[in-house]
């Protein structure tokens, strides 16, 4: 079965972007860098909800990525499929749920919280993995949103990375 | 001058407790003793607020520590002070300001993020550090809350302990 995995640069205080969406806060580091590179491999799938698609469009990503089919998450925006990225209105979870028994590499939710909760309250998600910068930003877009119940972890992995960001990895327990 | 710190076991999500105030998700290891154990040589000054105290005192320490002053700031509460517990309605930031002037040991800011937050905002807080844990509560008391400012922090260690604790230390980067 293909991995589901949710992650990402954050801060101590666990925002992922400033509330203007802006992260000049994140730090270019090769140790980083590299785990990306890697990380990237594994993948060939992105699933994202609508708001992290804008972002992401507005910052020149909305057409894809080449050998990664993106699905976006929305029940209210219409915008014509590409080769690379295709728009869906139905449940992430069942969605997610039926891809994951598919032929493929693993998964990837990317962006802030919402759909990473409806995923982990669904029992899909299975590693999660942050950078965590040495920096409180005070207020910002959230990594985790209230959830109805707890999530056990396995830690995998912890180390420090140069410029006082620490990488730390976790296996979900299933239910 | 004498350092203010704050910290303590939280989960991944960052909560500090459930929401009815348990923290029987705690682990308890050797090294997380012997941590807590040499930080509590370091200090003679606990600052907290009247929830964090209600807490406490729920939990049979309301008397305070032995060999150390408790300050409780609550604007309402209406307690007579002890030789160990002294209720303060006077702003948190002044009195912590002032005290960190005098001769001592250091001082721990104890409890939820609300002191925290605004002794954050004021400047006065020296270091933190976090037990993180490895669970994701979904819902809880909080460690931070919104502030109106970032803080540029410095990793000062970062380590695993058993048990897939991460223990994670800062010195906060002064204006």
């Amino acid at each position: 079965m293909r991995k589901v995995t949710f992650g990402g640069a954050i801060s101590l205080d666990h925002f992922i972007a400033r509330k203007d969406h802006t992260y000049d806060w994140i730090i270019s580091t090769r140790e980083a860098n590299e785990i990306l590179k890697d990380y990237w491999e594994t993948i060939d799938t992105i699933v994202m909800g609508r708001l992290t698609y804008e972002v992401a469009a507005a910052g020149g990503a909305g057409g894809g990525h080449a050998g990664i089919k993106t699905y976006v998450f929305s029940r209210t925006m219409k915008k014509p499929n590409t080769k690379r990225v295709i728009f869906l209105s139905e449940d992430a979870a069942d969605f997610v749920r039926r891809i994951k028994k598919e032929a493929g590499k693993d998964i990837c939710v990317m962006g802030g919280g919402l759909l990473a909760r409806s995923l982990f309250e669904a029992d899909l998600i299975d590693e999660i993995g942050f950078n965590i910068h040495p920096v409180l930003l005070g207020s910002g877009i959230p990594l985790f949103h209230e959830m109805s119940r707890q999530i056990d972890l396995d830690l995998k992995e912890c180390r420090m990375l140069s410029k006082g960001c620490v990488y730390v990895t976790y296996n979900v327990k299933h239910r």
